[in-house]
């Protein structure tokens, strides 16, 4: 059951390999398309008219609104100290706490990126491929690097 | 055959995608989570109560002890060197040896990062999203980056 | 259909998980193998006795030599500028140009590794695993990290 019957799933979403993608529990908007071998979680939110490229992880707590470009492999995250277990047992969804993410209109996150938890990527923004972002992205602003520096503003302007 | 006949399944041992992940020869302990996408090559050991999160590839040599959380797009490498030929023929197992890496109980190792081979990542320890492993890490160390450099020992205390 | 009909196979092309990637206009030469939730698109070609490690993404645009080893979770990239739309719709191939990739002869591209578009891997070169190449990397060299930055040049004199 690659795509569970939680899925939301809005007009004209198109997902070419069904039996090779993981979605459950998330919103996927208008138009949108989903790649090969990626996994979706329940708690997200996929905006309109995105592209979300194969090999990608999308978790809870996650909001990705219209027009955004996800690259290949990028990796999103919700828990800033992951562990398997607590006292000893398995963690169950009751010992940690989801930390959002925002990634807002008209942004792209290159291939092989990931993003902690608890940033918000601004309208516009471009991040490099390979980068690992760490704190919110300014409207506009390409970032690249680890941890993600700012290459330049909105508007082109080079910061360094 | 995504699970193969020569994988060793503890008890209680969860895969809810047992045709969109590729295990062969390994051993998976006890009440382990396996995610989608996850390749477990021959001869690597996952202990008890771990997470192997989605995307994510284990390989022979790996040693991973219990309680250790494996992020999303985690890649482990066994080999220094890696070419495709020797002698203008493709490798086979006599060309290379393997080096082992072993991670050592209730470790996490962030989504996104790569480990390089014979390193050992300590008790406890940290490894953060999208940081590449390339020495030991001390058993509670926090570590990140490309190369991976420490943040906070065990303890708490900074090295910076 | 993970593996399109559009696609040509070469004598000896060992894809053991047929179910398990997802391949479509490419070329790929002899002997050359290609492991599980690999996707490989139109218009690239690999060349014989390469391997293509699991999770990698080589895309439209990429050409790839003969006796090449490519990691795991390798992303290659075709498009400098990415975006989902233009003009408020999403973007159609004629909205964008494809940047084309070459890895030379005999090449390795470590796990992991992000080869942005429009460079040059030469003959022999090691990328190390998790490095971004942002640019070209001359025949022989070895180069790793964020950007990856020379190491060693061919023949082992170390740049540093």
């Amino acid at each position: 059951m690659p795509i569970a019957d939680s899925v939301t799933l809005g007009q004209g979403v198109v997902i070419h390999h069904r039996d090779l993608v993981n979605l459950y529990g998330c919103t996927i908007g208008d138009d949108t398309k989903v790649g090969a071998f990626v996994e979706i979680q329940k708690g997200s939110v996929i905006g309109a008219r995105c592209k979300v490229s194969s090999h990608t992880f999308v978790c809870e707590g996650v909001t990705i609104e219209d027009e955004v470009f996800i690259g290949h492999g990028v990796m999103f995250i919700n828990d800033r100290h992951p562990r398997a277990t607590a006292d000893g047992q398995l963690q169950t969804e009751s010992d940690w706490q989801v930390v959002p993410t925002r990634v807002c209109r008209g942004a792209s996150i290159g291939s092989g990126a990931a993003i902690l938890c608890g940033v918000t990527v601004g309208a516009g923004a471009l991040v490099g491929a390979g980068a690992v972002v760490t704190k919110d992205v300014a409207p506009g602003a390409t970032v690249a690097g680890v941890p993600a520096r700012v290459l330049a503003r909105a508007g082109g302007a080079s910061s360094e």
